[in-house]
């Protein structure tokens, strides 16, 4: 359950170093390096493709067809700064466009993340300011309800605590625990460099670089000439 | 209900001037000017980034797979006008491609709003004829029953007369009765003023700007440090 | 029902240079062609516009989450094969990305169709490497069940069998089942050089052109002033 | 576009004693006598099995989340009416349930359609009150914004005037317009009555009853033994 | 591919024995027996609570919105059939309801599996008939288009071919292969009694029953306390 | 994220009473007696009509396809729970049947919350264990990854926590904190006891009862004759 009509203004932040070196690995090595989990569900898309960022996590409970908390949000965020939004029911309406994105680069946030709407693509295109989010409306919305900033929130079926790490791309988008920040952080560069090697031999075949084929052999697999 | 078998010929249309004002606004602008109504369902997307237009709805019902009732709403169009399709069911197949793109555009028309699928991209993207469409589809279409050109319809949940004003871009599709297009024009342009300036000020917070502190405490926000 | 644990080494594959010659032709000509059938459901989409393959399908079943049988797949690549890959049961795990690219290039493949999610998206764009998809996700995959490679599947409810050809644009994806290869594109080169006639004609009405007037008539279809 | 913050008070009814036969034919004979339209779209459900109703549509507007209107439509409800509610935007929150139920029967009301959610399933049971929604919810809404009552409206895809006729039944829900009502009901009546005597002789088959053998062939079906 | 315009009249059923015996095993148990595989999409629900049937497969291709096939397929059917209905496109459309019941039930029918609408629900629960479908709707169909009967479908994901057994339940839709019907019946039945000895010691723990406290231990689980 | 591979033993259970207390309640008054949050979305449903149930939550995490951990979690049930299954990612499998159901039982369980499928509906209604799921599927899991067992889990987009009260009958489920749950029962019985005078008022209008008609006319709200 939620805490409704907070605002927490102290909140601690992944190590810095640790959160904008993930960027460079992207969502899919830093969901590997963690052991497969963290992952927002699929349906998050970029409002563009190419944007690649890291960043912590402000967060933000709002409720359907309100967007009141996202300027209460917005005096929170911090350079470096992720904003996630989170909504007290489905919707996807337009919560968010051009002047808040001003707003929000003016205090150095890096993207926004939100499983609702957004709208004013082509000028968030033109700004260099990235959204993923579940829909595209040009649907506004009001300001008549409080919410949360900086509370712990369910973004798109992921926990997501004030402060943890948000990695997005192309693939989707992924929390890192800020506790596990720069282990994961590690692990990712490890497998990223592995990744390296491995692309280098793959024009030969995975059965022959992983040795699979007397592991598929022995789980009964057969061939038919 | 839908009245079937029927082409009406002279509809009336929404004053040119008004009309043609409204693409500079973009179908969020023009959303909100008019109270926040109007926007059809955001899962209707344009099939290439960019277009934004405006123009009088010339409307269309077909029946699911049979786009016979397109080629009758071909000879309905008048330059400035944007072809509004509903299907009686739904459907995704593609009722509409580049053969049908040379038709419209030779008649004047700005673009196609349906309810269902659209094929040939890449073509109508070479030729620069924007859809917004719920589906793409290579599926084709049957020309076997009859449906109706200019009634009212019901596209993507919205209600559109022939000759309402239609305005979309990347952010969605509004439909403005025509009745209300000097008027909507003007709200609208003074948003957009007033939004220019609120931009330059979004520099600093939404709170200041719109004085939300008071009222926010007034709901019972509360600030923890 | 799927066999399973089998890899068929020796597929008869539809007639090369049908099946090269129907890439140009695109997947709404082809489909029309066959008579309107043989189209993947609407839901798979490309990851980059633009991209328009034929090819010969390597198929294989993968269980959810688990992309072992691709690193079996691509052994079983030829020159001029376009894998199709489906589930058995609904999944949007990203079963595939650079690496697994790499190696599917090496061995000539063309793209792949894939029934559930795909990552690394910049990656492949790059690469230059095609795949139409339900899904996009960063999720990886394991390593633990054998399925099979090169029996018949049902990819977006469409059967493939192997060696069948699979054709694959910005509107969708179609397969033509190799014993109709060169009767289909005799059928669909006939079929484009008529559309581009009816192109030039259809600055005027698709109602002359076409003679629809009459049989509107004859269905009832009425002018109203 | 609706009209919002208005009230009709004086709607014309369709006929009662027409709208009254229209009960017994049941939504699917009803909509093939109108020529195969009217229906809502099949995500309408009953909240219980077996309820088969008609009659006179009030109509009401209401806003995401938000109740208050469906207070104001209960004054307006005479006996014989159904409610008839579309909301301004996409959303499942449990609009009714056994408190409303009780003004609304107490005003005569037979049943609630609406394109959203509702709750106190147990209980509307219970009191035999019979609801076809989108959605059932437990999530309760809030009473801030005016919307309209009898306006023409949207739901579930099917424009609604005040004063239409609504049946429902197990397999969904049918609109007819009021001008329309005893001559839809002569025709279903007509439709019914051919029906049984269908029935009798369908313990042969269709093909013969019909007479479809022949057509059938015209249009090329092959017995392959 | 789809072969259009033909009916097979001589198809080869399944063992009737086996075929028989499957319904009191249930569609879990069966897909069980076959190493879980053979299952339709979890989308596919009977339109009343606790048939159980199983019977051999009538294949029947329709096209959206065309029942006419239908009655082609009723004269196909022999006692102890079951019809499997794929469409070839996505419909939602009511294409079955009491009058062709009537028809399929004279005929032997035991149920009618459609990965489309259906109607007249109340009369088919009177009736007994069961039918497992994807919608319910009461939009009615026309009779235009030809399509085929017992050639192999692929119905909600599953590729059925004519003769197979279906096994139909209230956890879903299974599909046999005729040559493996008996093979099918013996391991179900294995399995089954074996669940009864489980069921009865499951009073205790599955961890202890099935001893997997060690593998368990193994693959890393701690106990914390 | 979730922490993977651990069981922990020793959880705190809300307070007994006030968790036995809120069952009579219903999941919309409880859910309103929190300030209208604590709801899992409304896909979640019930598989058999009238089950009303609270119970303390023993959470389990599982992966795709995979149910071993619910044997894990059978042996932390004690007598009171209801046991709370999340995913790591979306799977309509069937985790959870008779056998299952047999040994929850004999713990004392009270339900089962699943954001994935169930089976063996038939058999489950017959013992009277009650279940809120996603979906309905034959469709069985194998028992491979190791998950957890009580650890905060994010269910049908709701975190729960171990120990949490659990409320779910017809309308939904909903979660009520450890922390609230003697808190949130006072409130809803005040509720309740409200509402029982309520209902007896509301033979007459809410517009009255509620004295709304001024603060409409103040919203601007007009009536028109």
């Amino acid at each position: 359950m939620y805490e409704l009509g907070v605002v927490y203004r102290n909140i601690t932040r992944a190590d810095r170093a640790a959160t904008d070196g993930l960027a460079a690995l992207g969502s899919a090595t830093v969901h590997e390096a963690m052991g497969r989990v963290g992952l927002m569900k699929p349906y998050m898309r970029p409002i563009y493709a190419g944007a690649q960022v890291s960043g912590t996590a402000v967060t933000v409970l709002l409720h359907p067809g309100d967007n009141w908390m996202m300027h209460v949000a917005a005096e929170q965020i911090q350079p470096g700064d992720i904003v996630v939004a989170a909504i007290t029911a489905e919707c996807t309406d337009g919560y968010f466009g051009d002047l808040l994105a001003t707003s929000f680069m003016a205090r150095g946030a890096r993207a926004l993340i939100i499983d609702a709407g957004v709208r004013d693509l082509k000028e968030l295109t033109k700004m260099g300011f990235p959204v993923w989010s579940k829909a595209i409306s040009s649907k506004g919305t009001i300001k008549a309800t409080v919410g949360s900033v900086n509370i712990p929130v369910v973004c798109a079926g992921m926990i997501v605590n004030p402060g943890d790490v948000i990695v997005a791309d192309d693939d989707g988008v992924v929390c890192v625990p800020k506790a596990l920040a720069a282990k994961t952080l590690a692990t990712a560069q490890a497998r990223e460099a592995n990744e390296g090697e491995k692309r280098a031999k793959l024009a030969v075949l995975g059965l022959d670089m992983y040795k699979m084929r007397e592991p598929l052999a022995a789980a009964g697999l057969k061939y038919i000439d």
